[in-house]
């Protein structure tokens, strides 16, 4: 489709998209641990000697519990190799923004 | 008072202040993220080059955010120097163990 101008809420979905399936990281969310655990066991097994694990806000303690379940229940090989922490800003509905953490788990085999 | 004998309770209360007071560790709990952010800052304005902050489950996602508002808001002089994750077993209420997992970050100045 040329021509075809692409929205503000057009261009975040998709860079969300792209963020979503960036390759070797697993975005951690509402789901249940284990789901995203084996999302991570995925990623080895598919090849990756290295894969992320980021969160914010409350789910990073899920984030912890992934990547220490992993190491020391699945993939007894993997070490955490680095950790990195942030304060993201982000828009929130009154028109502002605000501070939210984030975590970055690096697990390598 | 010689030789007045300690209580189970009593001791375990000692103990329990002791770890409080571990020096330069400010271990999170329940409390309003604030109260946190505040002791970090007490430990730093009496002389530490370093404070650790310990967490357990879901109270990670705190250490987090204490970690970040103390370096972001008010003590810009300070990085954090290493982050570190276990898994812990705890007793549990049935006579089994439990695992949880930890994280220990290192705030230096």
């Amino acid at each position: 489709m040329i021509g075809h101008t692409l929205s503000v809420d057009e261009i975040k979905n998709k860079k969300k998209m792209i963020n979503m399936a960036d390759e070797n990281t697993v975005f951690i969310g509402s789901k249940e641990t284990m789901n995203y655990v084996q999302a991570v066991m995925m990623q080895f097994s598919s090849g990756s000697d290295e894969v992320v694990i980021k969160a914010r806000g409350r789910a990073i303690s899920k984030a912890v519990d992934v990547a220490e379940i992993t190491r020391q229940r699945f993939i007894e090989e993997a070490e955490i190799t680095d950790i990195i922490t942030e304060t993201e800003k982000l828009d929130n509905d009154e028109g502002g923004t605000t501070n939210v953490s984030s975590i970055e788990i690096t697990l390598s085999k």
